[in-house]
């Protein structure tokens, strides 16, 4: 199964920027956790807040991420991040993140995450659910 | 070589977490950064800002960073952060973190840094350069 | 009416601070609200996690905030965070606070914020309430 | 003499937002630093990192700032912020925001900020200095 991705145009801001001049590094994080959003509100036609609350669940929190810096970027670029769906799973799925300056790449990272519900037994607690069918076959290209 | 560990504790704040209410995890690697700063400020006995002027350089930017998200940590929980300094080579060093919440492993992370110089040919550029010995000395354990 | 007060130390961290290699002042309201929680939860004594479950509301957004900037601080400043209650209303309440670094005064803010529930008429919304009585007199001198 | 105005949508992000669900308010300060930095950038015709090094200075950062908050906004809403330069002093100036919901006012702050340099008496200091004639003829309307 091939799954859809993503492109967006992010302007790296002063307030991004650490007092090397750079990108503070978490910041980058963010960045992606917006592209993942972003590709799902393209592929279920929803934002955030409104599939959370169509499908019934809680978020997509991290299971596992990783990242590579490549070459530094700064307040004044302006970045592409193209992100890509590589898996699905029962209630978990991966994604792909790479972005460029000026063409060349400047960061990649691979992500993990689940899809999540309150706990009914236990409001306190999260918990995994399987991801409904219907997302699914929106998320295959 | 051996090198050196921390361990600090940190308050997970409100605005540290997302509408889920539990940290977003972009926080966390602002965390760990402040850990491992914690750890060469300890070994060096100078805060970064210090430090940075004493050895004339800009700074240990992130190279590759990775982590695994075991639990959540929500507003209210104090955590307890143990960063440990795994290996020091010419100009790049890896650490490891690993997050408690009520004595249970709550995250852990590895990262991978450079020792970086603002370029003398080309102000716009960083480029890296061996860590001091003295640096080295005084992280060993 | 008098009411109590706090003081905290924060330190300024690396994250904090923008290419001009000062705070970015952004994060100084994120100390601010930082500082009214931790006097909240002295006077309750509870973490915010656990008082907004037993009080049943959602928070207490800010209504008003101004804030004067006296001097710069930066990464590896300690500094000392005051601050006081100065008025409880029905639903509302106000704040000050001082932080200063190396005695000398560097911010100033004030703020008024609202004490809220979501809304029970309409899921998406928020509306202000009543601060219970038992609070008022735990925020007392 | 009337000042330059800009207008900008920004996307409201699930990190930008707090247990509540709505924005946590320090990141408004954030958004409206970016958009005082848009309007300089579009009067300039140079990113920020451009024209910090054009005219040989270190930032305007923040003299005082005051902002009122009148309807909450959240992940999902795109928001029109306007932003208006008001008054340009000597080294200082002042430019008001206006956030929009879905047509309605949700925020609105003003600023006064401070054009600096680094201290060439001592490198650990900012000084202000006088906005160059060239930059106050191209924020003119």
């Amino acid at each position: 199964m091939e799954f859809k991705s993503n492109e967006r145009k992010v302007s790296i801001e002063w307030g991004d920027c650490d007092p090397a001049g750079i990108v503070y590094y978490p910041r980058y994080f963010a960045i992606f956790d917006g592209s993942t959003t972003a590709l799902f509100e393209n592929c279920l036609g929803m934002t955030k807040y409104q599939f959370l609350k169509h499908y019934g669940f809680l978020g997509y929190p991290m299971l596992d991420t990783a990242a590579r810096f490549i070459a530094p970027t700064r307040f004044g670029d302006t970045v592409v991040v193209q992100t890509k769906l590589v898996a699905v799973g029962r209630s978990s799925f991966e994604v792909e993140h790479k972005l460029f300056k000026d063409g060349s790449i400047a960061v990649e990272a691979t992500e993990k995450r689940v899809w999540v519900v309150r706990d009914p037994a236990d409001v306190d607690r999260i918990k995994s659910q399987a991801i409904p069918e219907e997302v699914i076959r929106k998320l295959a290209r």
